[in-house]
């Protein structure tokens, strides 16, 4: 099956805008994906015909809804190539890997136990280990990437020591675009080992049965659905050593006032009213991408990757950050002379829209000795003429501050 | 300014539905409210426009985005009367009571001390300071209301002492209406006084300023906002107080490999990407609700709340729990020989929702003597003809069953 960018990018009515008098050429997909035409209705239609609170109705909507919602559970566990009963439904990463900082590893990680994780990591997967050391002592060793962003198996594995309890790693970093090669650690260790698969998910096919992952987190709005949907999947025998980390309804089995009990499986884990119809446009995106095949979408962001990689290399006054063989279309760039800050607004004056900052990725910038890039992040529906707009703005950028 | 509920009803597309063959008589407004056709297009208008991830960006998009998704703090401060500084963004009440159980209380409260709550609270704001008993050694006191219903402020002042650190109540019960004077209270102590608002904002005006509350929940979805929204007022002095809970991104201000230093304010405690459409979805649900006031959607359902009550207590052979003079328009309900699973059911033929189950309170259920109840909640779109088809649908109930 052939990959039709135009009939892609006809999905999603945002693309079809002007910025600034420009055409759109939305290039911040690593912050947050653009929504195809077919979650928007999905949404609009839950709302007006098929909503109301799941799990706990008798009612013809509550079913309908409660179904509705629970499908999504399915299509998470397809798209992940995972069990079902293993998937956790979350309002994004951030969530995720605080249930997995709260609900796993605080109540058994010790004073001096050790974490390892790399510089590639975003905040979301930093902070909550890093609560751990502030409130119980643990340990946090970082494993540097080499100079081309790449994070080798061997150089993880050897951060490794009879302390380590556990790893934190990202599939894909959002700076650099670096792939870690997530089943060649598993080769090496037994080791619990979470990872962020916010960005991976999003480019890449992903299959848990043969990863080798221990927890695997998703955020939806990077994976064309809604804000504040998502999911973790936790394997079934990690689930079984957690506490409950959210408490409320739909997770307890039974409250009184001087005990509870809770609920088995995923539910344990879900408190509350969930985010219904955030989910059910999830379960769409996911389809949507399933429909035009997870391959496809890989060979495409392949392609613009090399494509963009082999312009922005013909530009020697900037200078791009990772340039691992095995990366996705995410570029960090810089350019003497001019900040960040300066390229993304001059660039927005173009319609075209990239991020500028540390991106949630302070300790590599440190790594890196910069204190902010700008950053083009490209998805399924971007184009090698959206190439070329960008390498023309950065011409101009470099025009005006040389 | 009168309240025309035809033309309120006309708002909610999914009003003028049919539920097996019959119109749609929607009374399970206490586990979640119904939308306006303002606040879905809302959310179609900001996903096909409008929208890129908050805060961090310097384009176009993220910019608009930010301004649409941050005048809704404006709007949630406005709706509550307290400053916009102590208005923090949540997925829902579930996360704002855990966000208070894990930022506040577990960092002080210490084995023995002792947290009072109401029997009439729901699950969500008795689970949380369940695992603080469970984890720390906390000690529950419960409150019990009286026969009907009511919670006289005495009775929970009678219950503190001096190892009391802080009370946890409903400002509104889901089960029974009742409505908790929780001013009252606050003229008779000075602990810190955790109040879920999630029913009582819906139906009644809410002044923060004057309340006495220390920490105020509300919930988007019962709100008739979208999945995935909420906030809750956390009053200076103990936003200052608090310790994270969530970690990840925007709630920090630096992170290195060996320390980690967070930001101020609200933003303190908004870990990640935000629930950025849906947010912005409930800041046009509260914008609706307050332009048609809410003197006169509380006005309209204690019309509806006295019609029910006067026609309820018609039927001999129905038991209403609860029956305070100040209570929502929420009626428990059970009958000799009926299950409330079957009541539900029956009622659903007819087109008429209602919730069968414990609600998500079962130390009240237990306290009652009851496994569950049938019940009926309204909302500010409901009618004295839904009032009508109600009691016709109960009789037709008895009539099967008796």
């Amino acid at each position: 099956m052939s990959f039709d960018v135009d009939a892609v990018r006809a999905d999603f009515p945002i693309l079809s805008r002007q910025v600034n008098g420009r055409p759109l050429v939305y290039l911040d997909n690593g912050a947050s994906a653009q929504k195809p035409q077919v979650v928007i209705d999905a949404i609009s239609h839950a709302y007006e015909g098929e909503y109301a609170n799941v799990h706990r109705g008798l009612h013809f909507l509550s079913n309908l809804a409660t179904e509705n919602y629970e499908r999504v559970r399915g299509i998470i566990a397809r798209f992940l190539n995972a069990p079902e009963s293993e998937i956790i439904f979350t309002s994004g990463s951030t969530e995720a890997l605080n249930l997995v900082s709260y609900g796993w590893a605080a109540p058994r990680l010790q004073a001096g136990d050790e974490i390892v994780l790399s510089l590639l990591e975003h905040h979301a997967n930093i902070v909550p280990w890093h609560f751990l050391r502030e409130r119980q002592g643990v340990v946090l060793k970082w494993v540097e990437p080499e100079e081309d962003g790449s994070l080798p198996p061997e150089k993880v594995l050897a951060a490794i020591t009879p302390r380590t309890r556990m790893l934190a790693l990202t599939h894909m970093s959002n700076v650099t675009g670096t792939v870690v090669d997530i089943a060649a650690i598993r080769k090496g260790t037994d080791l619990p080992m979470v990872v962020d698969g916010s960005q991976a998910a999003v480019h890449m096919p992903v299959d848990l049965s043969t990863l080798g992952a221990d927890f695997y987190c998703v955020t939806g709005h990077k994976l064309y659905g809604p804000s504040g949907s998502g999911a973790i999947w936790i394997r079934a025998d990690r689930q079984a050593e957690m506490r409950p980390f959210l408490g409320g309804g739909d997770m307890i089995r039974t409250v009184s006032r001087d005990t509870v009990t809770y609920n088995d499986g995923p539910l344990r884990f879900e408190a509350g009213t969930p985010g219904i119809v955030n989910q059910i446009g999830l379960g769409v995106a996911l389809e949507y991408m399933m429909s035009l095949g997870m391959e496809n979408i890989a060979a495409h962001e392949r392609a613009l990757r090399d494509y963009a990689r082999g312009r922005l290399r013909e530009l020697n006054w900037l200078q791009v950050q990772g340039d691992a063989a095995d990366k996705g279309a995410i570029f960090s760039m810089t350019m003497e002379g001019a900040h960040a800050h300066d390229i993304s607004t001059i660039l927005d004056k173009k319609g075209i829209a990239v991020r500028a900052g540390a991106h949630c990725a302070m300790p590599l910038m440190e790594h890196l000795g910069l204190n902010a890039t700008a950053r083009a992040s490209f998805a399924m529906y971007n184009t090698q003429a959206e190439v070329d707009a960008l390498i023309e703005g950065l011409t101009f950028c470099r025009e005006l501050f040389a």
